[in-house]
């Protein structure tokens, strides 16, 4: 087969338009497996027993396995014949063995201690190694530091949202793996001013709430420099459209919205958030964690790079009333709907339109200004690596 | 993987064979997306509504749309953020909007006229557009004008056989998309002269025709230049070839033949079918239109290219007796048999042939003459395009 | 989507390790499709007959046919459209026929020697071939010849073990197709000395056999030179690893090994087994076949390449006492457990690793000499070929 057309149709949409190239933001454009030397999380502590798991992150893949309490991460190919190692066992303490000749590595260190096939005096032994991942568990999760193999790892929780840190919580969540999408494309999703108010107007977490049509919006940052936020300045909860009509369309009788998002109508925030002070209700920071603080539990989330076209979503929901019934109130909640709710088919919304974007070309707008302020975060706080 | 053996088959294969190079036809050779500026039927005028509906057409993503009782056509794709407009929604009459961010297009002119998350002061409003194709109905189906955007669309009367469009018709036919095989594949196998006598001898619909073994054959031209007809000059029914036997083998007691295919047997053809003095049983046109008499009704194809390696089959199945009564009878048969027998088993061993063949390399031979000035009409008749 | 980050894993893999690499061995670098020039066993002689049926072969795909008690091999295209031949039927004594255009194909010699709807007369007929390949029938099996297309065949009891040919035999097995993993990984699992110790030690095979931690071994050279064999100079049943443990683990009470492979508690030998003297237990020659000797049968297999990444996986199991009672005994044995315990999940074994294993690159160790030995085997002993 031979021959192809020139697309006639790109032609005509840039014609005459502002345009900004994604060359604008250098670093950002050429991570599309991910940012180097954070800490991501992976799956829960749980999840992670003798057996080995396999997981995929920023286009390497690793095996993870729990020894005597603590949770190891590997990297999942036997240098030998480039066997993936999550297909071995634990077959000594404190190491994991390859299925194929028995070349066992500590899981500590990644280094080869033992191929059995070649006996107890192997020359081999101490001479090979794979990568070992730094790991840590916190807030009942794994995480895995990733860097370019000549970075100290910092203490994860420089990479934890600190009032998760610091204060006492009780943590619910979901983690999917393989969604589709390059991970870039769910953080701009998650951060994104715009769609919220359109995309998810008929999904039943917004039932409840009153979303507005359009708002001027500012992007603040954090007091420690770390965060941006959104802040509207403005708010339009409908609106005539000249030639068109009025957005939205007139209420229909089961349209439960009782509008709770109306400045004077707020909902009561728990002490414990407000006492929090985040510089907005939507929040991101490196390597693409967003916050979205509600009145009463604070909506957390991840998009781990898998390879160029999947991500993996770590979706947390906190509570921060640690107290017995409190907790068993938000557990049975969360178990009850938000779990299903939103974070089923609310951000399966989202998980819609990452899986299907296709970027770049793009055409940025007003609201967008949200978009370009977490590109140019990434531009200026990336982690240098050696690379 | 590395290193690749040359193959050592082929070299034999074109050795002291005369050999006609697809590089003979460049416009031919370079249209495996199709030829532009030409209008294409896509779908059954019933099956587009409200909803949008996409096509793929000549390597590009469409979305087909009614409004107020018109169809149009938009590029698929909203240059926000990449998103497929068929996944929206008709909001407001007489416009499409993008299910993301809700952005809103005009179905005429393909202009953004809202950008909703923006508010109705949105500046980029009016600065940007996607590709509006040209649209048109007749016989029952929408009619789609794929341009190089710099070329007024001829009226759709241009590219539809005269004689559908002057004359009181009925029309049946299917539609199917995503069949494999490049377009010129399916054309080529349309006009062929060769295949029918041996790969049809086994279809129900020729169990009630007689087939020749060869044919002497010469390509004619119609009076107005537009089609390329097969007409035979030597029809042979049954031949020895040396060494191997006698073709076709003899009949068996269950073939029906009643060899009406014969000169001297023909069916009485219906005469307005005989009016339109078509210069043969089985003529050609661009983009690519097959057009096949029978006595009483005139078999039409298109195979309108959707990507380098499927395309989009559209049979139809017209009958000139409009009147009540005949106009029934036709259906009767249409949907009685003819849509089974003919536009299904019939047509669909030709299906099978376009999806496994696999061209250039080829070797032609002497009843491909029907093939070679197929490709030589499209050299001289293909409408320029400024890519 | 951009950029893609260099993996700092990879460079701390080789660090301070020896290396080889394939390049030390360029010919067996480069026989990713196979080594040309050799007879590989095709398929079973009984699979083989009147209908055409496909095979691919070093990257070639061939159809086979049976006419007149012979098989035949040809090219599985037709020069004229690319249609596959296999789809296509006898339809003339000696002949196979094209489904499409009715070429006719002389099955002995791949020339073309009717164009059916060209008529008896046409000029086209022995002008055109398909390439035939030469074909075998031996112990069952079908054989064909894959060569340069410059290189007269050799007897093809060149290239099957001589003690199949110059005893009667008894013979069983199993034919897969589309077995995943390039050829040269199945030839090296085969041969492989390391990891039949470790990752067949759960087998079901296995369990009645007791198998050493590890073994000093040397390759040695059968007397005609083509064969080389592993052989123990050392066997080490039992081992503590400094710092790991005693392997293998203790012996649970189900297991039912009886050790019957210590030196000392050898099974009684078939002397006809015997009497073939060969060089070792497990030995292996060009272009691939295993010898794998047993005490009352041996088994042997090939691996023969269909593209880079899939082969076809032969495996025979045969019985030297080809008298009526013996025979029986070997074929029920063979059907009631051998077939699925030993050419069942034993070397299923085998195909999950060479399924999943990636190299280059690698990093060899002691018990790889065995792989370094066959690959130099095919550097010095492969046959030249003209491309």
């Amino acid at each position: 087969m031979t021959g192809e057309a020139r697309d006639p149709a790109e032609a005509m949409v840039t014609r005459g338009a502002e345009r900004r190239d994604w060359r604008t933001w250098p670093v950002y454009e050429a991570s599309a497996l991910g940012l180097r030397n954070y800490w991501y999380p992976v799956t829960w502590s749980s999840r992670v027993g003798d057996r080995p798991v396999q997981a995929q992150l920023l286009g390497e893949r690793i095996v993870l396995c729990r020894d005597d309490g603590r949770v190891y991460a590997l990297r999942d190919r036997c240098p030998h014949r480039g066997v993936p190692l999550h297909l071995g066992r634990k077959r000594f303490p404190g190491t994991l063995t390859c299925p194929y000749h028995g070349w066992t590595y500590r899981l500590d260190t990644g280094v080869l201690c033992a191929a059995i096939t070649d006996g107890p005096s192997s020359p081999i032994a101490g001479k090979v190694s794979v990568r070992a991942y730094p790991v840590a568990e916190r807030l009942g999760l794994v995480w895995v530091f990733v860097g370019d193999g000549q970075t100290n790892p910092p203490p994860v929780e420089d990479d934890i949202p600190q009032e998760l840190v610091t204060r006492r919580v009780v943590v619910e969540g979901r983690i999917q793996s393989g969604r589709g999408g390059n991970w870039r494309y769910a953080a701009e999703n998650g951060f994104d001013e715009g769609h919220a108010k359109f995309l998810h107007r008929d999904a039943l977490w917004a039932r409840f709430r009153r979303l507005p049509v359009w708002t001027d919006t500012r992007i603040v940052r954090s007091a420690d420099g770390r965060w941006i936020s959104r802040r509207w300045v403005g708010v339009h909860w409908e609106a005539d459209f000249p030639g068109l009509g009025r957005w939205p369309p007139a209420h229909r009788w089961w349209r439960l919205a009782k509008n709770p998002a109306r400045p004077d109508r707020q909902p009561k925030v728990d002490p414990r958030i407000a006492a929090l002070d985040l510089p907005g209700m939507v929040s991101v920071r490196l390597p693409y964690i967003l916050r979205v603080a509600y009145a009463s539990y604070i909506h957390y989330e991840w998009a781990v790079p898998e390879d160029a076209d999947h991500h993996r979503y770590v979706q947390l929901l906190v509570s921060f009333r640690p107290e017995a019934l409190p907790r068993l109130w938000f557990r049975l909640q969360y178990l009850a709907y938000i779990r299903w709710v939103f974070h089923g088919q609310f951000t399966g919304q989202d998980a819609w339109m990452v899986d299907v974007m296709e970027i770049p070309p793009e055409r940025l707008y007003r609201p967008d200004v949200s978009v370009i302020e977490w590109r140019r975060l990434v531009e200026e706080q990336h982690r240098p690596t050696g690379l």
